[in-house]
């Protein structure tokens, strides 16, 4: 996303609430209105650092909704038995407009994790690049990929579902 | 907040504009004019995480922007005498038009605490909900509940004040 | 920046599109594109906090666009020889219309940083007061000053160019 270009300022703002929306939906543990901010057909992958060598496994792509739903909602799940708060915070947005009506956007993000009773702390920083298309009157993802920072969080199965924000 | 709906762009950019300004004004101690983003009967409300037990004493709730400054304006001179610095960031904005004219945001918000000398690090993170309403051609917060990620800080009373943003 | 005057929503969504694009050129070391962002004779300053005492030297004024760009490629350099990520972040900005066309912006900044194979973690607090001005098409930074909340991390040298975001 190289151009300097900005993209029309309604459209911005729209991207902006879109993802507000979407991770504090994440965020909430509310994986059902969480999931339908994804296609039915969507595709979420996970990927260490481009141009460094990938310390684990193939990194994780998850196919469709339903599959996506499955993983968040056992992050979720183990958050909620280590008494864990996890906030998903989307910046540095840039957006643009493809031709064929989709939007490519390229954000970072960071996780801010709080265990209840103790101090609250960065828990993972990555980068994420989405095509979004429109359906029933609102943004959703239709493809994600999500690079850690730190490539070693990607490589250890349980927590990588915890940057789907 | 379920509804998807994107607000206009106009308002939205205004309430994040609005924001920015007032957790500036936070930061950098200056309490008259922070003071002054809540209406004269503003009510400020701290809470517990929702759904979970509160750790301590009831929750704390103020009344009027006196009552409120007095807090911040505390809080304030003891970041003052520990040598410390807080940033406030609020984000994941969420924001609906309400049909009186008043708008209701949602927000994720994060402070940010610097000890001079020493590192920088997350201090606090929190959710917000807040009524806003129009008054001298600005925005100001009519209500807002503040609620903490880690419900044993809102127990402590000389910390509470710092999620004041 | 005083007033609580909202400025137009697409003047205030450009200036936030263009800091997500700069932040992430620095952030993705095309110190290249990056150093475009500036203009040919931008000042670049390192401040500590106003009205408390500097630490160390007297803070660096860099004064063009070769210079700037020199000192963040060494930055950059430190980064990859140390196997660090870092990643910019701007936010709670305001920005002021001037009436000779140019904007004023003053905003706070974090840097996230994530050493290869272990925690991410914040790495600085900052705020930035920017002039930019409009050329070929898009905005540039005319002349900033960068802040520290921590005043002695302007006095190490090697750390002065990664709050350059």
């Amino acid at each position: 996303m190289p151009a300097p270009i900005s993209v029309d300022q309604g459209l911005y703002t729209q991207v902006q609430q879109f993802y507000a929306r979407q991770v504090q939906l994440l965020g909430n543990g509310d994986i059902d209105r969480w999931s339908e901010t994804f296609t039915e057909d969507a595709v979420f992958e996970q990927e260490a650092e481009r141009g460094r060598v990938f310390a684990g496994n193939a990194p994780p792509q998850r196919h469709g909704r339903a599959v996506i739903a499955a993983a968040a909602r056992g992050a979720v799940r183990q958050r909620q038995e280590g008494n864990v708060v996890r906030r998903y915070w989307i910046g540095m947005l840039q957006v643009e407009a493809a031709t064929d009506g989709s939007v490519r956007t390229r954000y970072r993000a960071v996780l801010f994790q709080t265990v209840r009773g103790s101090a609250s702390a960065v828990y993972l920083s990555t980068t994420g690049e989405d095509v979004l298309i429109r359906e029933n009157g609102d943004w959703r993802v239709h493809h994600r990929i999500n690079s850690h920072d730190n490539a070693a969080g990607v490589s250890t199965g349980s927590e990588e579902e915890e940057s789907h924000g």
